[in-house]
């Protein structure tokens, strides 16, 4: 079922230079050779989705649901081969694969409803005002439609639920645009599988070949060239910073500038307020220790940073953590390159002066991560910026704050972070309430007593931040708000009924909530 | 009351440079001298709008629209002096400005309509599921807030809907962001006037200075100051492509990129389809010479491009048009270089091969734009791209297409616009069936049967549209989706309910619309 090849619209291509995957846990290749495409295979994928894009976008919500939903199906049909490429790939355990997939399917089908609730149509109506002195009111009507076509660039630590049917392309595809993949490199096997389940979905379903394909591929200049070319419109990508930072330069250096959406990097900040960590220290450091070590540290929402005011209480805390990272064994990550920037990431934090080493986790096999837990002073993380970089992996830092102006001034002095969470009890409400203004003007998401990994798929959720951690605060990666990233409005003035577009035909054929007037209209019949 | 001060939060500044006003349609310059800014102004006004910020952002919907409400009502209190000053800066005639006037205000009370009506937070809230497994559901909720201080630039040729008062500043402060308006040179007086009304509305609210600044001076230095400042988190901008341009290569390179809304140019296509312009090619030839001539053409949706199939019908059109261009007189454009630049385009169109002059209006006083009427064939224009370059004023080319799939041509080689106009009979609606799908990936309104000049300030409106139009297609500078672009989403996760905004409270204390559970909400009683 792996054959290596990319896959550009419905056909197989094959290149000359080859790469291939490694199994992290074992430190070896693995078969078959994957294609190494490159500019040559953009241009075809490209070409295609160009084409395939008006017709994808005429299409009406049930079409594109179906069609979502179908790919959800085709996913789920790739049964077991899936979850075992997938964990030799990562050396990811079966049980969060399959949890992963689940997220991925179910992503899937959220989006589906969505488009059929008309989440991404948004209608408004304002109604004609042919009476209107001085000048009468036109007949107005908006809806959204698709950008053009996307690029995803599917992300190493989720090669499910953030890859070639993740986040980023249901999302690309509920709004009507056709999506190219640019599959990571370290899962090039289970990026083909759910390529071909997602090809697979789209030929069942009668649309244009071009609405979907996958690029394999290594090299900066395959992404490159993905994101110059000029049909694509928008970019979806969750990795480094450095990555991020790239391809933002090249996208804004096109004549014709396109998005970029970038999930790039987070700390975290964990504020453990007095009144919990009096309460509950040893609980916290459980909490805290089973959320820095899972997946070993590898997500985008690991708690990187722990802010606690000094003294007794935040000692027990950390002797409390401490044990338990130092009793916590190194789990494999996800490639010899993600392994080797944890090792020097910590290299870096063991050097710098005023940083303590508390615990190291034991040693492992092949990449592994051994856990990492350090301490240092408020004051110093606020002179020394490289303690605010995050270490990719499952490394925190405990910063003691002197009082609860230094803990403020801590959080003003922040990057941008995909979430900040408060472990408060009733007392610490007053402090928590002069934090929460700071850490919203931070963060994407505010957690009270809980832990950042675990991202909710559904409509509140914000998977996103200010700068440095997405290249574009205004948005999501994850929920059904992020269809707006792929979307623009139309306004239609005086056309013709059989000449609109049926989200916003008078009638309503499609049964969607509108505006109408400002005010919300909702379907007086349900959707059939 | 004009006394040439740039007026930082409460404080008018004055600098040791100044610059005067000019009064176009005699050429001569005004008094008072007004202080020309530069970084150091800046310097001040980003200071008080960052402190601002998080005072301003916390209030409440009502609280907002209350203070938008009230500066709509200062506006109005500064009454006939205001017209007075406009018509001297701008050459603009009074019924004109009167109109203007009345659209800012009735935007200001649109916007704070539409805050009270939960537009700026629009709030979501997914249940908790803590029975759920294998794992539970936090309760989620979510609602946007103002992304920061704002930098407004104003434009040249709507001295009180786009400027000091206009749709940026009243769509960012409805989003909840201090604003720092750039004023236009071309008109300190009416800006000084406008900026000391809003000024007056934040006292009165008891709001903090740093709410709104507004800095006078017309060196490209301040421009840059203001978006390189890093307490800025937005820019809205309406001029030209070059300024927009220079405006995005500021924002994309400071260390901290940020969002900038710039409305550059248009040529605002018009297709006379073939049932159309045999029944009324005379007709459409008087609207198009009044939608080409309003206000010296000096409009971002002036009819700059006519296409028709070649032949009797429009011979009829260019005839009649032709006709009534050289039977109009020059008007009066509102600078010397706005001026000069129409009289360079016009120089270029001429002097290109294959263009043909079909005729000028009249000769007028200084800095008079004559109309100007142009025809060429569509393979000349689809291979000379300065052909598709706004002249800015009263120009206009008229393309005969050879056939209907050179027509298309045509509309598929288009940049992006703000508008695209269809003029048709149901004889043509096929031809404008396979139309509209390539206008709708150029434009961000499509009309029937109407001419482009006109924006209705309302919910449905779209003014934007694919770059060059703007820098980002994803938004409208005109209209109540406006609010978007100063937004962004955050998420809380399990808050307790004390802590919560009110806009997520369960019990809806701000009676919002809300998105509960992926369904639409509505408040059961009235906001009161």
């Amino acid at each position: 079922m792996i054959t290596g090849a990319t896959l550009i619209g419905s056909r197989d291509l094959s290149t000359t230079a080859t790469f291939r995957a490694v199994d992290p846990s074992r430190g070896i290749e693995m078969e078959p050779a994957f294609s190494d495409a490159g500019p040559a295979e953009v241009d075809i994928a490209t070409r295609l989705a160009a084409e395939a894009f008006p017709i994808y976008r005429a299409t009406v919500p049930e079409q594109r649901a179906a069609f979502l939903d179908l790919i959800a199906l085709k996913v789920e049909d790739v049964g077991d081969a899936l979850i075992e490429r997938a964990t030799q790939e990562t050396g990811l355990p079966t049980a969060r694969l399959e949890g992963e997939r689940s997220r991925t399917t179910s992503q899937l089908r959220l989006f589906a409803n969505w488009v059929r609730a008309g989440g991404a149509d948004e209608p408004r109506l304002d109604s004609p005002l042919p009476q209107r002195t001085p000048l009468p009111r036109a007949d107005l009507r908006q809806r959204h439609i698709g950008i053009g076509p996307v690029a995803v660039f599917g992300a190493s630590n989720f090669p499910l639920a953030f890859s070639v049917a993740g986040g980023d392309t249901a999302s690309a595809l509920a709004a009507g645009c056709p999506v190219i993949v640019k599959g990571h490199p370290a899962h090039p096997g289970t990026s083909e599988l759910v390529g071909r389940a997602v090809r697979d979905a789209v030929a069942a379903s009668g649309l244009p070949e071009g609405v979907f394909s996958l690029l394999t591929g290594r090299s900066n200049e395959l992404g490159g060239a993905l994101v110059a070319d000029p049909r694509i419109s928008a970019v979806g990508f969750t990795g480094s910073r450095a990555g991020g930072l790239a391809l933002m330069k090249i996208a804004t250096a096109r004549p014709v500038p396109i998005p970029v959406y970038a999930e790039m990097s987070s700390i975290n900040p964990v504020f453990l307020l007095p009144g919990a960590l009096r309460a509950r220290a040893e609980a916290l450091a459980a909490g805290f220790v089973a959320s820095l070590t899972l997946g070993a540290g590898q997500f985008c929402t690991n708690p990187g940073l722990v802010i606690a005011l000094a003294g007794e209480d935040v000692d027990r805390f950390i002797a409390a953590a401490g044990a338990r990272v130092s009793g916590a064994s190194a789990a494999t990550m996800l490639t010899p390159g993600i392994a080797g920037a944890y090792a020097k990431g910590i290299s870096a934090l063991e050097a710098s002066p005023g940083v303590t080493e508390v615990a190291r986790g034991g040693e492992g096999g092949p990449n592994g991560c051994r856990p990492s837990l350090f301490v240092a002073d408020a004051d110093l993380f606020m002179t020394a910026p490289v303690l605010a970089h995050e270490v990719f992996g499952a490394s925190s830092l405990v910063i003691r704050c002197a009082d609860e102006d230094e803990m403020r001034a801590v959080a003003h002095a922040l990057e941008g972070q995909l979430t900040a969470t408060l472990h408060l009890e009733p007392s610490d409400h007053d402090l928590a309430a002069s934090l929460l203004p700071v850490l919203e003007d931070k963060a994407g998401r505010i957690l009270a007593n809980g832990w950042p990994t675990g991202v909710e798929v559904c409509h509140a959720m914000v998977h996103g931040g200010p700068f440095p951690a997405t290249s574009d605060p205004r948005s999501t990666s994850v929920g059904t708000l992020a269809i707006r990233r792929f979307l623009r409005p139309v306004c239609y003035q005086d056309l013709p009924e059989d000449l609109l577009p049926p989200a916003v035909r008078t009638r309503n054929p499609l049964h969607l909530p509108r505006l109408v007037d400002g005010a919300v209209d909702l379907p007086t019949e349900p959707r059939s």
